[in-house]
């Protein structure tokens, strides 16, 4: 069968309702690269799956533990007991899906990301750091990789694929992603949501109406937060839209968010303010 | 490269700690059959990892959700704005990875699955119900299944590869998945489970020592609960077993964990009574 073309949007059906469009112009609101959202997906779990080729040339899906390596790569130790492992001595080509530990009531709102590839028994010094990554993400790594049975990979990645959520994705080259940061803020976005929800519904709300282009807005409920800005859910009697409004600059430490959303708060009252 | 030799159990290094085994008998003990596991975590989730053939012919992995079908076929509603979506349009062979809701702290410790088979648009009463499963999974798919650039499709399972845990694994047919029931009792286990570490370590320690074949055992933690019977982690001195202790009778309906455990208790009781 040929290829079929590809889409560039979704085909809409008739009488389908779009999202409503912003009434002023919002704010310049940077996002993370691709390449700097598949680093820091990464290092936020040590689950993921696998797809490797089985010896009839199928697919093959399966679970399995990473280690991470300074630059991004992932560090697999899997035994030829069961088919991934044979497999990858077999073929050396694969992909490793990661997703977001779930931040969202709905998987497919959340970021997941695609690396493929073509696995390595690494040699020399990056021996060492993979299998200490591996010691590193899993518990059993350190009695499992002395078996005979078991070795040690590292998925050396050529492209990736990342999708943020719905409308949210992109693509990245290997070298983009080797040279990207994880967003030093991550491990403390989950709470800073919860935060901003709960205790500054005001100053969200501010955020849509004066930065973001929505002035109708009645209410912005905060789904997502990184480095460079928010991400919000803005109700209108036009309908929801999600929007980013982003910080003056990006925050560079791991506590960095609380001073950036303050600035950004100033920043929306100011303009309300006039 | 050939293929390499499939090995029956890990190659394990000099000094190597091994479990400890029984020193009595241990009671018959069955366990969940591979397609009777396989469906039972099926039925317990519905977000996966698909594994597909992209253009050049390497695997892609990427998440999705499901629905499921009454036989226990999965169906997956795809974009082909997405990479996986114009993967299946031009390869139909694929395979679907689901691992259970976490239970235990160590992923590889959990269950997950592994369906391997071709992707077929559904027709007839099969494609109402596939929609239908769709739409009762996944809350975007009653916009999504609209758009021009999504395809319904069914995974028709070919094979099925279970891993239930460390060294508990097994094979099913794709006849053995389809005729194979979800456990009635799963959505109960997990209550169960810290409801027995919680209020009855006594009853634990006595099956331990008087069904499992651990009369040396000082404490044992249930792992895991089914219809069939009880996964403990059994602490002696010889060191931590993992055992298994079955019902008379497996349970049958899905508040039946109870009256088996009791069955269970009293049984060790009247054992140790002599």
């Amino acid at each position: 069968m040929n290829a079929p073309p590809a889409p560039t949007d979704h085909v809409v059906p008739d009488g389908f309702d779009p999202v409503p469009p912003p009434l002023t112009p919002p704010v310049p609101s940077p996002r993370p690269t691709p390449a700097e959202a598949a680093r820091t997906l990464l290092a936020q779990t040590r689950t993921a799956a696998l797809a490797s080729l089985s010896e009839d040339g199928t697919p093959w899906a399966s679970l399995v533990m990473f280690g991470l390596l300074d630059d991004g790569t992932p560090a697999l130790l899997v035994s030829t007991l069961a088919e991934h492992g044979r497999n990858l001595v077999r073929d050396p080509r694969a992909s490793l899906m990661v997703a977001a530990p779930q931040a969202s009531p709905d998987p497919l709102a959340s970021g997941r990301v695609t690396l493929s590839g073509r696995v390595e028994r690494p040699t020399g010094a990056r021996e060492g750091e993979a299998h200490a990554a591996c010691l590193a993400a899993m518990a059993s790594a350190k009695v499992f990789a002395e078996f005979g049975d078991v070795s040690l990979w590292t998925l050396e990645v050529e492209r990736v694929r990342w999708v943020g959520g719905y409308g949210t994705m992109g693509s990245a080259s290997a070298d983009d992603y080797r040279t990207a940061q994880p967003d030093p803020t991550a491990s403390s976005a989950a709470h800073a949501v919860q935060h901003l929800n709960e205790d500054h519904a005001d100053a969200l709300l501010l955020m849509a109406q004066q930065l973001g282009g929505y002035p109708d807005a009645s209410r912005a409920q905060c789904t997502s937060i990184d480095r460079h800005g928010i991400d919000l859910a803005v109700f209108t009697p036009r309908g929801v839209a999600p929007i980013r409004v982003g910080y003056a600059e990006p925050a560079t430490a791991a506590d960095g968010l609380r001073a950036a959303t303050v600035e950004l708060t100033r920043r929306a009252r100011e303009a309300a303010a006039g």
